[in-house]
């Protein structure tokens, strides 16, 4: 326990060429979306927790009265034969300064590759587009090289369609396996919602189910699909009732000129 | 010197399978209050002290004019025969980094077990539910295994009622305790007032008390309750008043069509 | 990889009495867009790389669909026989940590005197002046030594005519070429816009074309310096619109006595 | 230069029992005012400069075209013989993290008693009382210890009237010498400004003076104390016409009610 970050295997395994599946915290939740469905509709086993001094500093209350360190857990779900096994990736927080970025990320990577002899990566998240979301979300993806980019282009993923940055785990995995010679891909939903966006999480499962040799039921990301649709009209009905009607105690300062009917 | 978190024994001890009560600064200060309250009712005695690079770079001024270090201080005090003996971690600060959280909450729990061959820890703090506090204040208990919540769930302590997160020592220590198999509860009392609050320490002695075979007398703790009521009256009627007569250069900007009366 | 920052060298190259020009992000992308036209127009080849886990933690999306990791690159620019070669050093991040901006700069000046067996090093940056720009920009230099001011002092460059802090790699590569006894300066060009500012670029590269020995066009930074004055016409006349014409929610309080026409 | 913090000394030197006096950046700038005037009055003598990877990643413009790297300075100044030399601790900056605060000033207090065979620390500071400054400046004194305090107890220092903390330099440097055994006091100077406040300075000079074994001049500061006020009084006369006439574009909301006449 002297290292910074550190892999505790509870239970070793055998897996076949394994692909990793991570579902970490981010835009939209998407990733972890993604990777606690898969985790439960298919029952995956944890078998492995890394555990950092670069996570945030607090312990997680858990409904049975016990506590939860600060980690990222490793599920496995054997595959049908001949197809590779699953590695999915979950946990509640990633490290929480620029230098743990880097040393739990190469760690994850590291681990992947070395120990589990994987050979294929995917990281999962959400992208805010300048402009607003029509029709069922877009999947964007991000490669760690041309080849990967030319094996996955047919598969509903759009490719160089994305700008900017893709910050934490999900971008910096896929830079350390380009570093170590692991294919490895970025998967990202297209959200309207920053917080929770099932319906970018269920589009980036519906590319990613034939990937993997999975076929997939997304039933209960429909009910949070609808359940979120709902509570989004409700926010915009309040939301007009405000603007005609605004309380007492509010930080939002109305100039006099502005709605000349209240003052004269 | 060159370990950037060391802890300097001034008086060797022997102590009998001591328990660990930890009271830093937090929520309602309720832990602060309560290692406070044991230190001055039973008269215990300091006997260690831990310093770390990572807590805030700065000297407290005494009253004699001199200055004090920020650091943890270790007070024991011998209980009734056959009772285990309890030591008190008292201190002003907490580590100011994240890693320096992890370096300093570890040396704590490795600490007390190797060196003091501890043998349970209680952590102090406090929790601010959703809803106004009624009546006399919880106490909200997170254990370390389930067989600390089975021992202590009859003994006023709600298990598994608590939301959330545990930030900062109250929570690692309890964390690096699973980690180290040295049982261990994180006692919560129920706070209305995020500064100081006198009476979730009292809940907490009251169900702490017994644990520790000690008969605590609270009367001091009254008076400290009694003065935070007063206080509260006072901030409630001078608010009313504000709310009544705002004053010239207030940074809270009051629509005019919200206050009708005022303005025609 | 152990290392917290390293250098990747891609091409082995034997260089000529070796120049450094330094152009990383910073005020008016000045630096930035001086290398980047040196490179553009020279057709520079890249030949190292610099990676540094003090980098902010994130990928960029490239447009054919793959990612590169944080990264300042070294690019280099044979010259004609007798003159200098040139080496650029490009990229779009700085370290992002006090302590990692001491490391990665301290590695360049290293990287560039030891392997390199580099000569003189130019830093590129922004000044931006307490009075408004008028007429071309000038450019403020600030040397490593006397002798490098006593040389530079009569080709168009200020010595000792700007004040403060130099912050970043533009200052602090100076300051470890001072330590290591590499003579160099810092240019830095007046600044009217904080953001991109190509009219600085431009004044800087007409003084650093011969120092470099190298006869630079800048129409490309013609067509930039054209544009950013439409735009910021463009930005005034709305802002002279947002004057006189107040808009609901704004979060721009005006006090009513300001304007008394508005409410009697 | 693989440490993170060092010294370079650059002329060796033989002093006697010497004294340090530390004036670095903080409250009111007193310590300084307080270091400068002492080296300009006695024309003190650099003779060693701290490095540290802690401090802010910047590098000054000098007038003279140059550059300075962030740096602490020590000065020697050689006092009447059988009295202890002075040595002055000068600098712009101080350590920028936390743990960098510990380490740098760790380093001064060790770089004094073991190469320099320091005998006594004085640190210099500002105090900002909750109250208005009366008369002339207090000096209040937070010694390493007991000893201290009675010394100095009677020779214009109030020891013991202080409460807080003392941050940065000031106060760390006392504590590390506390834990070292070299006896220290910290002077602050009752502030009334906290940016520049020559009239605490004056009074800190006040009592350390005849301490020194040296009778100071303080006629420079008497120019900036006048300064002060003039400048002061400036400010006070623009706030009230401010008051008076508000103008446009201003972040200070006035609610209507408040101000009936001006609605009306």
């Amino acid at each position: 326990m002297n290292d910074e970050t550190w892999i505790v295997v509870k239970k070793k395994t055998k897996l076949n060429r394994p692909v990793l599946v991570v579902g970490l915290p981010g835009v939209g939740s998407v990733g972890k979306l993604v990777a606690q469905h898969l985790k439960n509709e298919f029952d995956a086993t944890k078998f492995a927790t890394l555990y950092s001094d670069h996570f945030p500093p607090k312990v997680t209350m858990l409904k049975n009265g016990t506590i939860r360190m600060p980690s990222n857990r490793f599920y496995m779900l054997k595959n049908k034969k001949g197809s590779r096994d699953i590695v999915l990736l979950i946990g509640d927080d990633q490290a929480a300064s620029v230098e743990g970025q880097y040393e739990v990320n190469q760690k994850i990577v590291e681990f992947f590759k070395d120990t589990l002899k994987g050979e294929f990566i995917y990281t999962v998240g959400g992208y805010a587009p300048g402009e607003p979301v029509t029709g069922s979300p877009k999947v964007f993806g991000n490669a760690s090289n041309r080849k990967v980019v030319a094996q996955l282009g047919k598969s509903g993923i759009l490719f160089g369609k994305s700008r900017g940055m893709i910050f934490g785990s999900a971008g910096m995995i896929i830079g350390f396996a380009k570093m170590d010679n692991v294919p490895a891909v970025c998967l990202m939903g297209e959200v309207a919602f920053v917080d929770l966006d099932a319906a970018a999480a269920k589009a980036v499962l519906t590319v990613l189910g034939p990937q993997l040799g999975l076929s997939i039921d997304t039933k209960n990301l429909d009910k949070i699909i609808s359940r979120t649709a709902k509570a989004l009209k409700e926010v915009e009905q309040q939301m007009m009732q405000q603007l005609q009607m605004p309380q007492l105690g509010q930080q939002q300062p109305i100039a006099p000129d502005q709605n000349p009917s209240y003052i004269r």
